[in-house]
């Protein structure tokens, strides 16, 4: 048994797997795979046309979105955003609350002008930039909703006097939102909604095809909201994978239901690094991720041996990233709390041992 | 049982959807599944270098060539091409033999200048154009190796004097090609290796970088060969899939082996069309595909009976594009040529019943 904190693509519901696997070999009782199906069969138009559904009722999306699955994961949409939003010598505000950010920001300077309006980059991350003003006359706000990399998450959402344009990779239904409150929202699938190879994306109609450029069809929401995210063959099977997931999601009660789980799970591992001497948090208190939680040791030369001990336990995916060390465990919708008890006692066991 | 005629999503091996299925479970004995794996674990990492070795080993590329796993399909290579190869004020000449190469050179539109080397439109694409001229002063020069709905194929390349880009989504790994012939090659996934939501692309590394012009970088081949098709979250699983399917294709004897199976398939089957009173063929004779096998009846008004009985034998997939109409037998690598049997078997049945 393996406990998956893995920061993504990550952990899945095992019984999202279990039919997956058998959609692999039998589809639907059709006698052929899911994997050599067309994408225009009446049994895959089904399924796109349930996991669009689902992504409606279980977000509420308003009348006036469109909901789109498309390919190329969020760094794409760093680039398919300015390109349809971005009008030339108009200005874009983005909010630097890490890397993933800078990415995107980067992307939106080859299209117009680009207005960081707050950056926590000097403090490396660890906490979400907050009294700022944003633009009025910025053709959008761009922010990223929770940070993987640094276990940092936005809890309230700024209001904007602009269409606000979010990365909610890595905590896309792990929570309630109002989309209504976001002119755009995308995500890449590999953390909660699905596996690596499709991305989400809800879009207010209105806000698009008010620039003049010119942009090829791939990358145009238009282009792609009139095919019904098929322009071109869609990634079928991704697709499949996030439609059984988004269903897991509403028989586990919605995002509603989740966003308890996630927050007691969070809660639990959070006490436990408070608690115990030889671990501390690495984001600031206000602004702790329900998605990632990133911590370290005391002594850095206890990390080592406490990742043996995890991987005995096999607890697997901890090693926080590079830029901040330490340990980030992710507890996506899907991790179970059980799993998040076997790491707070793989952390009492170690303490004991070595106190 | 099926047989799986269907132009793409296309058939696979059943032994790459068994082991495919397996991997969905437990992965390599990880205990996870693919869908739940680090893009950035060794067991991951082991997966793509394995797939681009595959790659390189079956079509002998030459050094100086980089292969890559991207998303997006051939539309968004239709972009990708013009964006890192079509400076501003440059030419580039395509080759108009169907329906995606036109939507190719509508791309290459919008970066420069296209000139149509020839077109077989007023034909509705029922041959190749040939005996044209290619323009020395071209950026590059563009063809689609197969045009799957009108089951015409290039069965030689022309000499280009300017770097050759070619679309080979539908045959690609169904013969052997020179890649030393080609500036660019790419094909989505979908037909012959491996699941939708893949993209192929082999590129010879001296012809990037020759433009001025600000790429994005998921667009840009330069950024993607850096990052060696990990600057983002890959597409795991479907790489994974296509790596077993070319490991498919290595055990069956390669891409050699593979064309004279596929050669003796379509062969069997263009020999029915052509004995067969009730049945007539609709490419140009010396232009016909290896892939695709488009065919009409003498009579249109038994295409719905011809269609009942493929139905009661298992064969799947097989109708006609509505632009062609009639009937489309996709004969993809993984079909074994018993399907191809019981497809002739029934239009022998059809005809005996109905003379």
């Amino acid at each position: 048994m393996k406990h998956n904190f893995g920061a993504g693509p990550g952990i899945l519901p095992q019984e999202v797997l279990k039919q997956s696997a058998e959609a692999v070999i039998n589809f639907n009782g059709t006698g052929l795979s899911i994997l050599e199906i067309s994408h225009r069969s009446k049994e895959f138009e089904a399924v796109l046309d349930e996991a669009v559904a689902l992504v409606k009722e279980l977000f509420e999306v308003p009348e006036g979105y469109s909901v789109l699955f498309l390919q190329g994961g969020a760094s794409t949409q760093f680039a398919m955003v300015p390109y349809n939003l971005l009008g030339d010598g108009q200005k874009a505000a983005y909010l630097e609350s890490g890397v993933w950010a800078n990415k995107a920001l980067k992307e939106a300077k080859f299209f117009g002008e680009v207005a960081v309006v707050a950056s926590s980059k000097e403090a490396n991350f660890t906490f979400i930039p907050k009294d700022y003003e944003i633009p009025a006359d910025a053709a959008y706000f761009h922010v990223t909703s929770n940070n993987t990399i640094y276990g940092t998450q936005l809890h309230q959402f700024p209001k904007s006097p602009v269409p606000m344009v979010c990365d909610m990779s890595s905590d896309i239904f792990s929570r309630k939102i109002n989309v209504a409150d976001f002119g755009l929202i995308y995500a890449g699938a590999q953390k909660n909604m699905g596996p690596a190879g499709v991305t989400l994306v809800i879009v207010k109609n209105e806000i698009l095809g008010q620039i003049e450029r010119k942009i090829p069809a791939m990358l145009n929401y238009k282009v792609q909201i009139e095919g019904g995210s098929m322009y071109n063959t869609p990634p079928v099977f991704a697709i499949y994978v996030s439609m059984l997931t988004l269903n897991w999601i509403k028989a586990k009660g919605g995002v509603e239901a989740i966003e308890q789980d996630n927050i007691a799970k969070s809660r639990a591992l959070y006490a436990e690094i408070e608690r115990n001497p030889f671990f501390k948090p690495v984001a600031a208190t206000e602004d702790r991720s329900h998605m990632n939680v990133c911590f370290v040791m005391e002594n850095p030369d206890n990390e080592k041996a406490f990742l043996k001990l995890c991987d005995e336990k096999g607890i697997v995916g901890i090693k926080g990233h590079r830029s901040v060390g330490g340990f980030r465990a992710s507890i996506y919708n899907a991790l179970p709390i059980t799993s998040v008890h076997v790491l707070i006692e793989a952390m009492q066991e170690f303490a004991e041992k070595n106190k």
